[in-house]
């Protein structure tokens, strides 16, 4: 049974686990983060915090590495193996990396994190990797307590796993960006667009978005892309954007109505 | 007071329309439609079909064509002008292509339609534009009846709404279809990222985008970046818009970090 869990690092995947293991309750949860201030803490969070150093001292039966990707080996380098759970969070980071400790793993939440932004774990799946059974079955224990929606997923799945989360949510968020720049042309605020995104949305629960497609592009109306092109001549970025996306949505149309 | 509505075209956007006038009850709604089969329309639209030719003879204060954009010029050539007000419906066609008719217009309804998806009109913002004051009144009448959200933009804002409709609708669904198809090499189901695709959403409602951006790229993680470009190497389509979309992430970052 896990009772110690250390989480390393008060980013936003640290705090939003520390809180909800926290809320469960079943765990004594300390947090080891390199910044000196706790300032950009939540005050529940704060008592939970350690001096850095404490890290290699006390004992814990699991210990998250909740740090950026490229620090994962370093954090890992410094910790001391005594049988312990290592487990870190990152989307594209094999399991590998930990293989100094024998009972390694991954926990990797498949949501985007911002302090401020909580977050309900009801939904969120979370993707387990282990390497053993034993260690596999104490972190779907571990795992269970807070989500409903634990799974397994090899490296390779979880990589592409992180692949698609970056095309639907950090790309998706870079296409308001530049919605949002063209309608400050107008002083039209972003809002106006929300009923349509929102729209968007809920198709994409209800058919496969391959069969929600509609636009210009979809239809092959040159006529309109070739407008639309036109006014985003002073706007080399967009414009390449907006033809790139045509293409490979008229692709992937041809590619579907071939099947 | 506009008594007698004429929309000629029966797709999505004609049949919301009609659906949505017939709902509030002020008008006689005729519909016309150059499919000779009525079956893809619902049950209650069904009764307002009208013989295509009846659109040549019969009066109507309103003449609403909501057809594709390449047909708008030929149907308004066969409309006789009788001093009633003719608009489109169409984001990037000018008001101008209605010429013809001195009682001209545009009623832009900025949502996507599909067939089957009934939508709230609530808040769906519709933008009105017109040939003279007179037309401009009589149409924000008729359309305030449906919509709260009724406003003024001239043919090159209104294309300018379109493009960016298309970047946060029809775009964001085509990252959908890219994600699905990844999803799907390992049998995952595309539910797995609602969650994340909800949340990015809701940021966007909360923040100004550029501030709710996440990711590899706007981290400049390079290491994560080229495992993932790597990893879609037999994905040339979806590996072009990776690289794309991040590289426009890091260049926006960068001019919002020099403001």
């Amino acid at each position: 049974m896990i009772r110690k869990v250390h989480i390393v690092g008060a980013g936003n995947v640290g705090q939003a686990l520390a809180r909800v293991v926290k809320d469960v309750g079943l765990q004594e949860i300390t947090m080891f983060s390199k910044s000196k201030t706790t300032s950009h803490l939540s005050h529940d969070l704060q008592p939970l915090l350690k001096p850095y150093d404490d890290l290699y001292k006390a004992p814990a039966d699991l210990i998250i590495l909740a740090v950026n990707d490229d620090r994962i080996e370093t954090v890992a380098e410094m910790i001391p193996q005594r049988g312990q759970v290592v487990v870190h969070t990152s989307g594209s980071t094999p399991l590998d990396v930990l293989k100094k400790f024998p009972a390694r793993g991954v926990i990797y939440p498949l949501q985007t994190f911002t302090a401020g932004h909580p977050v309900s774990w009801d939904n969120i799946p979370v993707f387990i990797e282990a390497a053993d059974d034993l260690t596999r079955k104490r972190l779907l224990q571990f795992c269970s307590a807070f989500s409903p929606n634990c799974l397994v997923a090899r490296s390779d799945e979880r990589m592409k796993l992180h692949v698609s989360a970056v095309f639907v949510a950090n790309f998706v968020n870079h296409l308001f960006v530049l919605a949002h720049q063209l309608l400050q042309e107008n002083n039209r605020d972003f809002s106006l667009l929300m009923p349509l995104i929102r729209q968007t949305i809920d198709k994409a629960q209800q058919m496969p978005p391959i069969e929600a497609q509609t636009g210009p592009a979809v239809r092959n109306d040159l006529k309109t892309i070739n407008k639309h092109l036109e006014m985003l001549e002073n706007h080399p970025g967009k414009k390449e954007i907006y033809r790139l996306i045509s293409q490979s949505i008229k692709e992937k149309q041809d590619q579907n109505e071939q099947l």
